[in-house]
């Protein structure tokens, strides 16, 4: 009744403020010329540059320099990074950052040993078969591309964003440190938070066959995040909350939740093109488009679904009828992505109309529709309704 | 606040009933001589030993069987094991049956490559720096030895019963097939059962500092057992029950959820030695003493975690006080061992009188005491006068 599967996460994980005095170790298990890729003067300042440089002596290897990474990182800098890193012939790539820094990595990593243009690669018309070993450092609690093999790109000339997952890029090793979170401003903290609800909630709701067990930890992870993230938000050197955030990025999209089912989401492929076509942050996207798709998915199959994540996450009351409880569930979802959070809840205060939303639309259905999460096949004009009422 | 940690479980599950296609490759790995242990009749009987002889030929491998294997495992047995598996020159290890296989078969892997008597290895006397690799087949959801490091091992002699942890143990690939479970006995599948829970509720009361993701996570596990533990018992073939089991045993020890605090489990080494002395089957031992130990712990401090594990696991009412909600949890929990699970609850029952107490709490105490979980230190008396409670 689950689907089969073979669990393999092997991504060791240094948790904890003292950990990098284990990165030089890790980087030379690898080799000893680094592809040194980071973002953000925040590497300076927060000292981690200076730590990877000492490691970089006391263990002998060379580091090459990287740093052409924005935010929905684009194709061409991928491209510029993984010519660098081959022509340099590097043999391990380490990076600093957000999900971008990451994502960009991993891609350089893959790019690093093909002679296709990475975007070939990204658009999946070449499989990738081997990659570099990856070593990251996160800086912010969100993405959880820290643990997994996926890798999301832009390319803004064909307006597409784009995701590549290949187990060759899952990281060999990562460290997190939660006090590299302290300095995340309160709005990148909410959108980051957003992400890792977001995660889980499609991934909670791509199936109906789902292993228990797992559904309770899906539960456990949106409870962490509505308890933390405010926290992190109003006292950002909270440790407590920033470790708790911290560890439930990696876990919530790390596979290790959706191994046993068929899981297709929907709410990150439309925020991707709405994020390709207006370059917006990704997680203030998902804040205004999670509770419009929750919405357009309430029907009878899923009723139970909801009753569940409600009750057992959101602390609904299980007398409700199931109806009542599922949209008591979506109005504390929005609730907290624009009461609690404080992000934006309209594409219009973002300066989005909705002329591109058919071509858009289009991108995503194809000839089948976008498949979604074993609920419902979305039609163009779903789409299209469902964008409309983000406005 | 919370403790660093190095995350590192690189145990590659297969799970699914059709997984065992994958053992030859998995084997090969690591070379051509497989030290195959298994034990009881159903190894053969529901095919698994046809499997692997299948694979050895298609993979070319040649395989050394040993089958001396009994519930707490002793350490004579294992002895033999290692120098058989040594005097073949195995370069891998292959287990199929219940925690007692897998634990012998740990600690075979270590012993081959040393050359010190096993039992110091197991007391810790020499330390185990690496070991043959491992590959595993639980036939049963019960101790989660197939992804973590620990064994135990019995020496009747000394009537000691002590866990041996080493990374090296950790086995590089394990075959889970709810299916292989479905003639565990209905006796079996209770003390398995009591067994995952009474991991978890150890860790859940190892200490205050826990982080409240993780404790999420374990309030999962809880609850996963008690809904699917009687499900296995009356239905033995019902498949959502047994996979739910089956994940759920591995990951309530598999390190994950106490990587993050001190972590001193009580009611294990408790039980270790009765067994030891008295040779019953391992849950049975903790279905008994678990609520007598949770009743003597209950005091100002650990009353909120009480609070939280009953409300969120087994469901106890949050308008009730503290204490009653602490007392109204180890009910409940007594309740499911005895009533639900259909398991002795006095030692009496089982031949055991109170003779050998003093010795027994003697053993655990040494100078300091049983360190408890942070909550307490348990004297030589209070380990007396937990077991009285059982008889």
């Amino acid at each position: 009744m689950f689907q089969e599967f073979i669990y393999d996460i092997g991504t060791k994980v240094y948790f904890g403020s003292g950990m990098l005095s284990h990165l030089g170790e890790e980087i030379k298990k690898y080799g000893n010329k680094v592809f040194f890729l980071y973002k953000g003067s925040y590497t300076k300042t927060m000292g981690i540059y200076d730590l990877v440089m000492q490691a970089a002596k006391e263990y002998n290897f060379e580091v090459v320099e990287f740093t052409k990474v924005q935010p929905n990182p684009r194709h061409t800098d991928v491209q510029e990074g993984a010519d660098l890193c081959r022509r340099e012939n590097c043999s391990v790539v380490l990076a600093v950052g957000g999900g971008s820094a990451i994502d960009s990595a991993k891609v350089i990593a893959s790019g690093a040993l093909s002679d296709v243009p990475v975007w070939d690669l990204v658009m999946g018309k070449v499989p990738v078969e081997r990659s570099l070993p990856l070593i990251t450092i996160p800086t912010v609690a969100a993405t959880g591309s820290e643990m997994n093999s996926g890798a999301v790109i832009s390319n803004l000339e064909t307006k597409d964003k784009q995701s590549l997952r290949t187990p060759s890029q899952r990281p060999k090793a990562t460290f997190l440190n939660p006090q590299f979170t302290y300095s995340v401003s309160k709005y990148q903290t909410a959108c980051g938070s957003v992400d890792i609800l977001c995660h889980t909630i499609e991934t909670y709701f791509s199936s109906d066959n789902c292993m228990y067990m797992l559904d309770t930890f899906m539960e456990g992870l949106v409870r962490t995040v509505l308890k933390y993230a405010p926290v992190a938000c109003s006292e950002p050197e909270n440790d407590e909350a920033r470790a708790n955030l911290m560890w439930a990025a990696p876990w919530a999209i790390n596979d290790f939740l959706r191994y046993d089912k068929n899981c297709n989401w929907t709410i990150h492929p439309i925020e991707h093109e709405i994020s390709a076509y207006y370059d917006i942050t990704h997680g203030l996207g998902l804040a205004i488009i999670m509770p419009r798709y929750l919405r357009h998915i309430v029907d009878e199959k899923s009723l139970p679904r909801f009753k569940r994540l409600g009750v057992n996450a959101f602390g609904v009351d299980a007398v409700l009828d199931d109806r009542a409880i599922a949209e008591e569930t979506i109005r504390r979802i929005e609730e907290f992505c624009r009461d609690t959070m404080g992000l934006e809840n309209h594409f219009s205060a973002l300066g989005i109309d909705g002329k591109d939303f058919e071509e858009i639309a289009g991108k995503l259905t194809g000839e089948d529709g976008l498949r979604c999460g074993g609920y419902r096949t979305l039609s163009r004009s779903d789409i299209v309704s469902i964008l409309t009422e983000c406005l």
